[in-house]
């Protein structure tokens, strides 16, 4: 799917271009930055949280508190992770949306194979032993330049 | 209201403090940024896109395409802007996340104030003519970084 809000190719006067990212863009930038953003609801109220992640196959995972307003919202049905970059110096920018489920892992297997990939500390630092994965069920991107 | 995950003054190990960010921080933090991110809710998927913005009196205002995803979800009762920034060479980031209605502003005077104000271009560029106004009802935000 394509993001609503975004016009392939539409030039603003002569100079911005917005395109679309392809899936293989949006996984590369996926696997080549650290910090995003969770998108949750917590009763009613749509959340937007730093977390640092990492990408392990088709999800992204981060840790979190066990007692944490995510580790209530979670599992999850619908939940999102965002990233994105911008240098306005060049009037550029891209940013990445991944949604789906969201859960608690469990599996034992996957819990060491996390725990043994090297990834940054956790954003809000403390406690953060709960791994949330979030399953890339959607994953659209755009990408905003000069022309 | 505080955020839920948030423990102010917790110390990880010695090394991480997590502050609860004041108001006065909040809102220092953002009339000195431009851009950050509006999440809202599209048929149940949380979307979170960057915009650029400035902040009016005790609301956000960004610009939007007239036809576009964020067009179609506002009004809405249920909406957030988020701002953050992390140093990973300092251990260091902050974010703050702002919710409430969001509404298209239509007040004649209120338009002519907006669009008279420096702003930096909407970030996805193409014509943004709508504006749409956050009424921060919800400001919170921390601050994490070493002792």
């Amino acid at each position: 799917m394509s993001l609503p809000s975004m016009d392939a190719g539409r030039v603003d006067g002569g100079l911005h271009v917005v395109e679309e990212l392809s899936q293989e863009q949006c996984w590369d930038l996926l696997r080549s930055n650290t910090t995003g953003r969770f998108g949750f609801l917590q009763q009613g109220r749509v959340m937007i949280l730093p977390v640092n992640y990492l990408v392990d196959g088709q999800s992204i995972y981060f840790r979190t508190a066990g007692d944490g307003s995510i580790a209530e919202a979670v599992p999850s049905l619908e939940s999102s992770f965002q990233i994105d970059d911008s240098r306005a110096d060049r009037s550029e920018g891209w940013s990445v949306l991944v949604s789906g489920a969201s859960s608690r892992v469990e599996d034992q297997d996957l819990l060491t194979r996390l725990w043994g990939k090297v990834m940054a500390e956790p954003w809000a630092g403390g406690e953060r032993n709960l791994f949330i994965r979030i399953h890339a069920e959607s994953v659209t991107g755009r990408h905003v330049h000069l022309e």
